[in-house]
């Protein structure tokens, strides 16, 4: 095992985390908050640790093989929430550390499910630091982090690939790291237009700035416990509503955007998917609350914001769908599964596989009484190759057994019910943050066990890693030697 | 379209079903019920439709192409359930048709979900028939059908397959009537066996025999309301919950048995599984009730019963699993996916399926550290094609995608919650019977409206015909002509 590169790599990314720490110090010393020591402590621990290990890991062989890509990718993802973890506990924001550590899971995967019961008057560097591994976890550390490792930005695109959502990654130019530096830039900049655009709608530069890592990784911290509902404001909503949709939009159309190939954009398929989906959920759910809200207006107004905060996995809430009709939830429900386009910030089994699975369902059925016609799957106007097409149906299969194991797992603690739990791992592994029930829109995860917790922060970063490298970790193989 | 020959086998079931009525008749005759006039009314009306078809559809040609083969059999099952509900409402034991037909379809399909409230009290020629249907229901009708009518036996495997559990179906005898034969022989043997047991253990002859075809169909209802708890006796328990696990058991193992192929039985991969899982959730479960009985005798007894009933999707209970912990109803709800062997009178997804599908989630980790090795999945000893794999995976997909739109589709009515809807898809579709919530182990399936038990009796209809037959029958293409 190339333990050296590993070491290299897993530095690199404590250096790069304390200075994105750094950066919330910089508001806690704006502020003059409680959040100064306990974050200047944070950053000592990790140039503590990162800075011997990256200078004993010189001289790494650059190739990973496939087996030491998944461990560096978990581990590194571990590595970044375990550490992240420790200003929420030096702070005493969150003095448990299996709670923090679902915190910073939580933020890093861009779930938001949250264990915090008190937001207001918490020290606002600690509280921007929360939201931050939003923004951290929305493109992927390890995009980054290779940007940043000078020889390694031309290879291992496996290693990205493993951290990246959705079944391809499309290389935008040829050099990973070349395509890394671009969507990040992409990244920042619709992060800035819509912090812009919130503070046009008359938030301050520090809620603005909270709100669009939420939007921009689909994490969905707030710093309000009614979420976006505090701000009582239809403006913020639309915004919100947005840029949860944009970010949900799979970000080679954007570079294609750019560089002039509007027609494939309206071409995508599974662009085409997803706004049809969220069209069609917002008008059914519309129709269903209308008699709770009275009128058209604001039925359609908590409807979208509602569907397009749970299917681009962001979380955000401006209403208690606990409390909406049965049909209502149980849409809601469906919609937990599907997430977003492949290759956004967004979680969930992502818009093309529902495609494809759908495609496959559909032709078993024709395949049923035209057994001798061979019938070949198109998306995105391309034949599929079988494989893909029975890897696609693999992962829904691996991502709902996994989804039951984990609501079992939770369950053992022995509270709550079936739809809390069930709805509990299917929000967490989809990365989205509420679910339904006793974690519903309006409650927290603070009630489970640290058990249940750890239990949910691996569902969490399975979601995030597309379950492979995370559930690879368990094998024997990957320890063995050789 | 070959009408004659899909109006040949539709009034042959006619015939079978009437002849089948005939035996409740007797009953009723036997205790002088009310269910002497309405069993008669209903065997007229069967007469009366069946005969004059039979005698139209003469000279018909030999062969089904597929597309027909998938309709007959739906239509065979919508015939059956249609008319089979006829003894429910002019008895006026169920006077409302749409709740006749579901507990018709609940009957035939196996499933045992029930609308009746009262149980104890009904006409026992009524009763009689009503447990009758699952004894028809669970060895298949075509296979009957098919023995029956002699120009077919030797052909239209096809058709056969569509209407048997699980991925193959294997040919015991060359001519596919003969294996019919056969098949019916076990079935019978092992519902007398059964039967006898029962009165040894106290029961009376009419008792006795409702719950041999309540078990022998896997189906699950009972004359009491009470189910099998209302004899309290350790000893039917313990026979019942025996007689389950084998009807769970693929019938052609049997076959084997008698042929002197004992040692293939033990090799038996899907046994292996099936008993393992067995074994392992009752000890599970047992330890997680073990605090609410007190002792280990009683945790033990309810736990085995229960599991049993709902591995094998019989659905009879002796105890409430609602009130049971949270962790144990989690694992209620897995087994609940399950089910029992291919070939079996069982519902569920099967357990090669589960197998298959585990063995593939495996593979695909294995793969993403070892991307270069080729992996072949064996099962029962055999490589299994991709091909097959592929649409195991396809199987499982649509099979949570019509649990999760049937949930959602009941849910249209503003009945009930999350876990109560989904249930009653998954039980429903897994033709088990019992759900959670109010559709758990005590409760009924009354409360719902038409429509939703609509959508629910075409679940338990798609569950039984392993999903494409009922699937295709809603394809444009099989009405077109051609």
């Amino acid at each position: 095992m190339n333990k050296k590169l590993i070491l290299r790599v897993l530095s690199t990314i404590l250096l790069v985390e304390s200075a994105a720490m750094a950066l919330a110090l910089l508001v806690s010393v704006y502020y003059q908050d409680a959040g100064i020591v306990p974050l200047i402590q944070s950053i000592i621990v990790l140039l503590a640790v990162g800075a011997p290990l990256y200078f004993f890991s010189r001289g790494y062989e650059h190739n990973f093989r496939a087996k030491e890509g998944f461990l560096v990718v978990a581990l590194s993802w571990l590595t970044l929430a375990g550490f992240g973890a420790l200003p929420f506990v030096l702070s005493g924001m969150i003095p448990n550390y299996v709670d923090a550590f679902f915190e910073a899971v939580s933020g890093f995967t861009t779930t938001g499910a949250t264990v915090l019961t008190v937001f207001e008057g918490q020290p606002k560097g600690i509280m921007f630091w929360r939201s931050f591994t939003h923004w951290i976890g929305g493109m992927g550390v390890l995009v980054l982090t290779l940007a940043l490792l000078p020889h390694m930005s031309g290879r291992n695109s496996h290693l990205v690939r493993a951290e990246s959502p959705g079944p391809t990654l499309s290389k935008l130019v040829p050099k990973m790291g070349d395509s890394a530096k671009i969507l990040y830039l992409i990244y920042t900049v619709m992060t800035v237009v819509e912090l812009i655009a919130l503070m046009a709608a008359g938030m301050n530069l520090y809620d603005a700035a909270i709100h669009a890592f939420g939007t921009a990784g689909t994490g969905g911290f707030s710093n309000y416990g009614a979420s976006i509902a505090a701000f009582d404001s239809v403006a913020v909503e639309v915004i919100i509503t947005i840029f949860m949709i944009l970010f949900g939009v799979n970000f080679v159309l954007y570079y294609k955007m750019f560089t002039g190939g509007w027609k494939d954009i309206f071409k995508n398929e599974e662009l085409r998917w997803y706004l049809s989906i969220i069209v069609c959920v917002i008008i059914l759910i519309t129709l269903m609350i209308l008699p709770q809200y009275g009128n058209v207006g604001t039925a359609l107004r908590y409807s979208s914001f509602q569907v397009a905060s749970i299917i681009s996995t962001t979380g955000y809430v401006t209403a208690d769908f606990n409390v909406w009709p049965i049909a209502a939830r149980m849409l809601i429900l469906v919609v937990m599964f599907m997430g977003s386009c492949a290759g956004s910030t967004a979680g969930g089994m992502k818009i093309c596989r529902i495609g494809m699975l759908t495609k496959q369902g559909v032709r078993e059925v024709r395949h049923a009484f035209q057994p001798r016609k061979v019938q070949v799957i198109r998306f995105e106007g391309k034949a599929v190759e079988e494989g893909i097409l029975h890897q696609v149906c693999v992962f829904a299969f691996v991502y709902v057994a996994l989804m039951l194991v984990g609501g079992f797992l939770v369950s053992l603690e022995g509270l709550y019910d079936v739809e809390t739990n069930l709805t509990a791992a299917l929000t967490c592994i989809s990365n989205v943050g509420p679910g339904l029930g006793k974690v519903g829109a309006v409650e927290n995860f603070a009630g489970y066990g640290p058990f249940a917790k750890l239990v949910l922060s691996c569902l969490m970063l399975a979601g995030r890693l597309e379950i492979f490298p995370i559930l690879a970790v368990f094998h024997p193989s990957i320890w063995r030697r050789g």
